[in-house]
């Protein structure tokens, strides 16, 4: 069979399933979550065997040492892998939830009711858990799920995705609710990205180039972001202290992710007492700081001057630009002009300058006091999380198993006819 | 200038005015919203006057009359347009709602509100009354919006968009929060659909044929449906009374919009009650029956044959297809296969088969014993319609202007940092 049928044979298989699957009770989805992660535990040799071939592989090619840690499988990351898949399964199920009712005048009762999407495809690099974590958090919110891994770890997400589909044949949830394209004909995913008349959803899980990629070919809808280039802005209303912790924080803690600050902004009249501690800290762990002309001045130039370039770079690096400005509004407009729609941050004591700040910024999350570092499902408190959206539509910020749904109207009467 | 960079700077124009209409509050939009009805009718000849050179060039191209009526302004419908900005002003505005609120363990109180998207484009056909319309809808829920109108109504929009600009000169919300492309050049389009850094939302409204196109060749997102295969399903615990009036409202109430039934489903135990009466009926209004071998057989050849294109065909016209089937599966089956996910009823006494039926059929708006016509957003009490979607993502069914909003998360801390 080529490629072609194979992939929509499969997305068939698994709209059929995603039928069957959207009347499955929450209870025996959670056992067929439980079933799962027994299984992973059971089969850790097999896992662990496969998933050698692809460590072999990687060294064979050369790939960097961060990539081969992401592929390594461990028995810890294989514990973790059924523990997440247990802890979905104790999640609330958004499925059935009745968002809102209205009486009719006429007699009709209108219901909007969480539904599953139907066939969600997901694709992804490198990180084999990722095959599991979204096997379980599509299960639970009642869509089938067609996986769509990188060639790096094929032998790995190959076994896992076996062990998983084997046991779910003894559970209420029909086998061909999951599917793993595992060819590597480039080919694969612009086939998948076709099915739009199967699959109802595309999350892409990557770099950017992947994510512009599937954007650019998709016929299905796409939820997705590119990056995070987070701003702190240090109001001239900030708590300096405060401003310190969070700006360190929000820079250093994690550098390489997409909540990380990428630019500061510092009002002119904090600017002066603020900027060269923070840049000595700053310089002390080791952060590249690339400023403007006002701040390089005030740091007695000890910093480099940032180019225009560096106002839209996500660096996922310790490297940080740094803007002095003269008021709320500029620090907004250059952050809705430059950022990426994603986290951004004001420390300030001001009430009224934070809720400007929070109704003006065009953005997922906005902090007030806090650092950007917090945009995440399980520091949201959603126990879960399947990505971040900086569209804006259906699912803005993280993304769970609630954002795994859509809704439809059920509207129950007693022989309206309309007049 | 040319027409890229003049759709351009009107999206970069519409960009800015949203930004600051976002912060606008309730009472001054509505006020803008009053100030709008009130120019209207003030305008009323030089309107008039507009209209008239549209309807002599629909003359002079031969339009067909149904055209030409669409086409016409009078007195009484921009009273009716008048009215709806009124109407749209007394609605409940979205924007700002908290729609939900975690404190978190760390002190962290997030907050999801809702908010304006951003810039709204919507690219519509023939009726004029559309342009002021989702004026008052995409300025009430805090959007700005670019319009592109057909060029059957070119000089009946321009009236309209320059009465309702002029008048917004003297309100809170900025003349620039609403764009009209009067360009009769057809690039016009694919240059705003390119504008995706600009513009956040498009919605088409028209034939399929627009509609296909503007979601084949945008770059923006697109809420949409295409049309309307809507069903009833007579299932074999009917009562037949409501079943005979359910169908014959859903078919021959208003036979040419998407909410009309095209396929009538019987389960084989009511067929031969049901179906020779209503069929009778059907051909007393005019109805021209085609139906499967069984249907045929019942009603004594009386009825034409159905092909396998019927299945899949929007008649929007006073044609009707029958189907017996033998189970509420195969009812389903048909309608998940077939049908184009708008509108589906079940006529049924049977409250578990009910369930059964909206639980498993994947379509925006499924009725219990009442007819597929109540599809609408002003008879689903949301006051007004911005268009109906049978997409997923975002908005299902009926769009008002709660669906023209999205969300952000503001989180409020007090030095929180992440561990």
């Amino acid at each position: 069979m080529n490629l072609d049928q194979s992939i929509k044979n499969m997305a068939k298989a698994a709209k059929g399933a995603a039928y069957r699957l959207a009347v499955v009770p929450t209870a025996q989805k959670d056992a067929a979550l439980q079933s799962l992660a027994g299984a992973l535990l059971e089969k850790k040799d097999f896992l662990l065997k496969e998933n050698r071939k692809d460590l072999a592989a990687a060294q064979e090619e050369n790939y960097s040492q961060a990539l081969v840690d992401r592929l390594a499988l461990s028995e810890k990351t294989i514990k973790e892998m059924a523990e997440c898949l247990k802890a979905t399964a104790s999640l609330k199920d958004p499925v059935g939830e009745v968002m809102s009712t209205v009486h009719r005048p006429n007699g009709l009762v209108i219901k909007k009711v969480r539904t599953p999407f139907g066939v969600i495809g997901i694709i992804y690099e490198s990180r084999p858990n990722v095959t599991s974590d979204c096997i379980g958090l599509c299960l639970k919110s009642g869509n089938a799920v067609i996986l769509k891994g990188g060639k790096e770890a094929l032998s790995s997400n190959r076994a896992i995705f076996k062990v998983l589909q084997d046991a779910l044949k003894g559970t209420a949830v029909p086998p061909e609710a999951i599917g793993l394209i595992d060819s590597v004909d480039r080919r694969a995913v612009n086939i998948l990205l076709e099915q739009e008349n199967l699959v109802d959803l595309i999350v892409p899980r990557g770099g950017e180039e992947l994510i512009r990629f599937v954007a650019e070919h998709s016929k299905i809808p796409v939820i997705k972001h590119y990056k995070g280039i987070c701003h702190t802005y240090v109001s001239e209303h900030a708590d300096l202290n405060m401003a310190h912790q969070i700006c360190y924080n929000a820079k250093v803690q994690k550098p390489g992710v997409c909540n990380a600050m990428e630019t500061m902004l510092v009002h002119r009249q904090s600017a002066g007492r603020f900027l060269p501690v923070m840049i000595a800290e700053f310089h002390k762990a080791g952060v590249e700081v690339r400023g403007c002309p006002v701040s390089q001045q005030i740091s007695k130039n000890t910093i480099k001057a940032a180019t225009p370039k560096d106002w839209d770079t996500e660096y996922l690096d310790l490297i940080l630009s740094v803007k002095v400005v003269d008021s709320l509004k500029e620090a907004i407009d250059h952050i809705n002009t430059h950022g990426s729609h994603h986290s951004d941050a004001i420390v300030t004591q001001d009430a009224l300058e934070a809720e400007e700040f929070l109704k003006s910024v065009d953005s997922a999350c906005l902090y007030v006091n806090a650092s950007t570092r917090f945009t995440d499902g399980y520091q949201f408190g959603m126990g879960a999380e399947i990505g971040i959206s900086t569209d804006k539509l259906h699912a803005r910020g993280p993304m769970a198993l609630e954002e795994l749904t859509t809704y439809k109207y059920v509207v129950y009467g007693q022989g309206q006819i309309r007049q």
